[in-house]
């Protein structure tokens, strides 16, 4: 990592410039870009529009990119000695429904004052248009004081997030090369608690199946059949209940092949986190962990496989009640996994224990639903040091490494289609009610966000 | 048992007014005396009439008895040297629908010949007006040779057995010193297999529960808390699982208090049955019992208690995938019962054992829904014997005391509220389509089951 001298300049830039870019933002916020609502493809489109004029203006080579779905936006500066970085927001926004919860019209963004400090209140705020625009705004300091965008960014913004990014696979296989860089940055994710910026270096992944387990050729009455048929609610029951001991830990053959013990550093790390899982169980009206036992609260959430049924049904669920032995049932279940753990070797695991927990007379049916590996980056990269440092600097707390218990396919997809790992840096907070009415972005996260991205600008040179 | 001398005469009366019978019972037939359809509540009230007035005609001391819901019928006779006998049948119909699966207007009823002889078709040919009007001939015919009906008789008739008897415990409460008999007899029962005649001398008893684990106070993402948060569809399983043991036994402390091992001539009469297990559950698609280990397939049905779990919902069930932790997950849980298993204790048990099974954080709720103890009747009482001569002479096959799998509910009934055993004793087949279209019941039932009446009644004299 060199040391730049200039970085204060591009800070300097970034404070005086902050009225201008906040409005810079609420021109975006009032774009309605809804990607789920084919009523609002044209506004998803004239959003794509509008980011690709500002970058454009910039100095950078853009342009708005046709896919099946909503547009790509993609603009890159030329290459130079820096390392390529590859920087991935979306300009589309969740739904607002129900709009009768908003306080104010979700589409008419404005700064409120609040206790906490004044924040951006409208849709799209934190998830994810304010987000991509700090990194913007670093770029356009940058340039006000050094005449000339960073070397070496590509700047890939999707139109479908929020929808599924149904296009964005095909889009990176089909502009692999164009779009390769030797690290890629996501503003899609949040501080940790109370706070502390964080570095996303790991994210599990996901194995989703449904299983659906059937005996008689219809429903029959326990009194004729009770004792004697397959009840096929019985029979997943007993294979699923089998899935774990009562240790908490899977029975799978192979399941823990891949899954690695925490290293010294990241138990330092997430140990330095003061993470109570007793307080973050609270909110949602828990108190007691009870995952596999002998783990940390964080190891659970970050760095542990599951195995969870998402849901389950089967016979007579109506008011009253019925003496059946219903035809089939159904569970739908999936594992977080982490590590080198092969999603395809758990689902397998997985159906060669339900099949031996099958009496006769009883089919089963496997429905693959989702297979992604764990996203774990390499931190010895030292694009993780640097950019490290250059948070803790900005925001005056040590930045913690950090993982994630829940899946960005994006990562993953960077990783299997590019190449690439990612350094997932962002400034959201817990409470900005993305995905709900009301959402909001810190005029704080704003502001410190792009000044972080300044510094890891800088640092990354 | 007294031999009577002028049985063979009321037999000969029975054949010669088999056609005579046969018009009455389409006449009573062509009445929609559907109990659950409030638009056929006169119709249900105009068959009460029409059984009414036949009895009353015959003789009966009869009267219709209204109740909260569909009215009773109640006949009888003057006590005299002979014990009393109380006779139960019902007059009400299930509904028809789907009606365009009927070969013929369900209340336009008909004698149609088919391979296996002619038959009676219409709904509620067997269940139950054909059943019930074989005692009323038995009855008639009786009359035609001895001058007088048989003394000590009750009939009692009901009409709503079809939408689940609501005025029947508290008829029998309210009328417990007219109707308490020293033995009742039941005709809504079939032959056993292949038309052999039997005698259902035990029922299963049922035990209901619905249990609803409740952990989070919203739905949780899998994500943010698989493997630290409690999961209550997991949690359900995992009880439920361990109902069972693997020979499938359950493994609620008790739960075998009061299941008595079969009698040596119990066994033996099952065993004469002949009953095969594959063949019975080839019917649904089946052909391997897997109920409890070493036990016959008739003592499984008939004589072993069970667990069974009815319905199970919770979580995400719809078309795709949902990583949830729900809330709350619910189950429908039921045991047949036998000998003296106390259903309460049961329910206790089963509460304690799901109570033992909850991780911290985890709340149950339970739902008590039926609990009925299984009836097993005293058949010391001669008159068991003498129905099953009387049975085996009129079909010229041995007669079975035989067991039933489900409960019928007005036969613990008559134990709890009235002190008296019941004889189950019927004519319908397997292959009569009762609570279906195109129901039927075999002429030979009809004028075998008359025939069967009033030997018994002859034997019990």
């Amino acid at each position: 990592m060199r040391e730049n001298p200039d970085v204060g300049a591009v800070l300097d830039a970034l404070d005086d410039g902050l009225p201008a870019a906040l409005n810079r933002l609420m021109q975006f916020l009032r774009i309605p870009s809804i990607s789920t609502d084919p009523a609002h493809a044209a506004d998803v489109r004239r959003a794509a529009g509008w980011l690709c004029d500002e970058l454009a203006a910039l100095g950078f080579d853009a342009a708005v990119h046709d896919t099946a779905g909503h547009p790509m936006v993609v603009a890159r500066t030329p290459p130079g000695p820096s390392r390529t970085l590859l920087f991935y927001g979306h300009y589309d926004v969740q739904p607002v429904d129900p709009l009768s919860l908003w306080d104010r019209a979700p589409f008419d963004p404005a700064i409120e004052d609040t206790p906490a400090g004044p924040v951006i209140r409208g849709r799209g705020a934190s998830d994810d248009k304010g987000q991509l625009m700090t990194f913007v705004e670093a770029c356009r300091a940058w340039k006000v004081v050094h005449g000339t965008l960073p070397d070496g960014l590509i700047l890939l913004f999707e139109g479908e997030e929020e929808s599924g990014s149904p296009s964005l696979q095909p889009f990176l296989r089909a502009n692999a090369d164009a779009l390769r860089a030797s690290l890629a940055l996501i503003c899609d994710t949040a501080l940790y608690a109370d706070g502390r910026p964080a570095i996303t270096t790991q994210l599990r992944g996901l194995m989703g199946e449904e299983i659906v387990v059937r005996a008689a050729d219809r429903d029959l009455h326990s009194g004729s059949f009770g004792g004697l048929a397959a009840n096929p609610i019985q029979v997943l029951v007993t294979a699923l209940a089998a899935v774990k001991d009562a240790d908490g830990r899977v029975t799978l053959p192979g399941f823990y092949d891949g899954v690695a013990e925490l290293s010294d550093t990241l138990r330092e790390d997430w140990q330095g986190l003061g993470f109570d899982p007793a307080d973050y169980l609270s909110r949602v009206g828990l108190g007691t962990p009870i995952g596999e036992r002998g783990r940390s609260g964080l190891e659970m959430v970050w760095n542990r496989p599951t195995f969870e049924i998402n849901g389950i049904s089967g016979g007579y669920t109506g008011e009253g009640f019925k003496t059946v032995l219903p035809a089939e049932a159904r569970a739908k279940v999936s594992c977080r996994l982490v590590g080198t753990q092969d999603p395809e070797a758990v689902r397998a695991a997985l159906r060669a224990h339900v099949r031996a927990h099958l009496p006769p007379d009883c089919r089963v049916e496997f429905h693959a639903h989702g297979s992604s590996p764990a996203s774990v980056m390499d931190t010895s990269d030292p694009g993780f040091d640097a950019a490290r440092a250059a948070l803790s600097a900005e925001w005056g707390r040590e930045a913690a490494f950090i993982g994630a218990g829940g899946s960005i396919p994006i990562a993953g997809d960077f990783k299997t289609i590019l190449g690439m790992d990612t350094m997932l840096i962002g400034f959201a907070r817990d409470d900005d009610r993305i995905h709900s009415p009301n959402e909001k972005y810190d005029v704080e996260s704003f502001a410190k966000g792009a000044r972080s991205w300044a510094r890891i600008l800088a640092a990354l040179r």
